[in-house]
């Protein structure tokens, strides 16, 4: 691959896409970011080629965005005069309902291309000093169409190919908000109201795989993940709901001593796991 | 060491229990199970030196339970008789409150010494098929002395030293049992509690970590976790209370879109585990 490409947000996500397009591609690399500091150190370990401005923008053949949904519309808003017509505009936000409502509209309005995606990978730690060439190494990329032209898709599926992800799947925004729902967001909640139990301080000594496995990401960015929920409010609390009726029936099982049910209850666990398998 | 070792169950636990002694100890080792062909397996593979008789258990310096909590108490009381003064009788439960009601009671009118133990470890397997000789490797050796003299004590802290583990931990019964239905159990209901919903089936190419690791431990031997849950009722229950309230305190502040109360709950999450570390 050889394209212009434009990094905006180098954090936790953009700062390891342009490692990996370093790593792994010939792109040449614009980065842009509001903290000197990080383009600083990106430019010095070489993660991008220079900084962007508005030349870089107006000659992108693509455009990544990642900073926090709504400072990736704001920031399409206020360049949409620089946007050529061959660029292809992408994101990697974690909510796609949200983005796809504002932007494909104005893409179309202005003639450039919009094409969502959603890169799922991450850690429990941010920023660009946390980021890695290979985060996405054997990852899944989801790609949120939008109505874009095929080519764009395409362009997409070549970038997960070049930087190492396992494979990609092509959805809704609501499907995909849906399904991040379960697979991603309740488990961070999880871990943040796991960890608030008066037992918590004590673990030690008294924990193993579990422990660290549930509470593993309450190291959590609240300002990000406060909007990531509130963008998916509908698909997040009826999930929630769900989980919290199903850990109900377990409980009520437990302190009526039911043996029976409560064998059948994790029966059914056990089931559902051993058919899908990790 | 060069103990006498008697292993009664060789599943996960006690499987490992016995290559690891194989691996680290000059200890002899008999094996008693219920199947033979698991003791066949064992003896083929050298995790045992012989199948165990009742003169193993006369002589034994260090009885090993490794079954269920209830079979562990049946077995010593349809062996009273055989057990030598001199025998140390611990087990593997990951339950403590009903086994120290029976067996220290036992160990004293019949002039035997139990010490309660729980080998901190585990996987999402079961069986001596999975059992495997470096399953303790740097976990916590918990020990509940349930009134055993400090010889007794002492013997397992050289058993946890020998066999790899990364430290003890000495307590009570009580203290056991709450910091496990935090720490182990609350993890194991969680993991059944969230494959159950409608979205798992179709998690794949939406998920990553996050979702790995809360629905790993669904894979769960349900009549031996039915079991320990049932006998830690009360504060597996209370556990269980305490993160329905904490994730309800979530759900609402998202379903609200109360941005302030949810980056201020989340904070709190983020701030326990900053401050515990892993």
């Amino acid at each position: 691959m050889n394209q212009k490409i434009v990094i905006v947000g180098l954090g936790l996500i953009g700062g390891s896409l342009s490692k990996a397009f370093r790593k792994y591609t010939d792109c040449s690399i614009a980065g842009i970011d509001s903290n000197p500091e990080v383009l600083k150190a990106a430019l010095s370990c070489g993660a991008i080629d220079k900084i962007g401005n508005d030349e870089d923008i107006r000659t992108a053949d693509l455009l990544y965005l990642c900073l926090y949904p709504q400072a990736d519309i704001d920031f399409i808003a206020a360049n949409l005069d620089l946007i050529g017509p061959n660029c292809v505009v992408t994101d990697a936000c974690g909510i796609k309902s949200e983005i796809c409502t504002h932007l494909p509209q104005m893409a179309k309005e202005h003639g450039f291309t919009f094409v969502g995606g959603h890169p799922m990978a991450g850690k429990e730690k941010s920023g660009f000093a946390a980021s890695d060439a290979d985060l996405f190494a054997g990852a899944s990329y989801i790609i949120v169409p939008c109505g874009a032209p095929q080519s764009a898709i395409d362009l997409l599926k070549a970038v997960a190919a070049a930087l190492g992800f396992g494979g990609t799947v092509t959805t809704t925004p609501e499907h995909h908000d849906q399904m991040i729902a379960f697979t991603s967001q309740l488990p961070h909640v999880l871990a943040c109201a796991y960890v608030m139990s008066p037992r918590c301080p004590e673990h030690n000594g008294f924990s193993a795989g579990s422990y660290r496995d549930v509470s593993r990401v309450a190291n959590i960015n609240e300002q990000l993940w406060s909007e990531l929920f509130i963008d998916n409010q509908g698909a997040l609390v009826e999930e929630l709901n769900t989980l919290i009726a199903n850990i109900t029936d377990i409980k009520d099982a437990v302190a009526q001593s039911d043996g029976e049910t409560l064998r059948a209850l994790l029966r059914k666990g056990r089931q559902v796991k051993e058919r899908l398998g990790e």
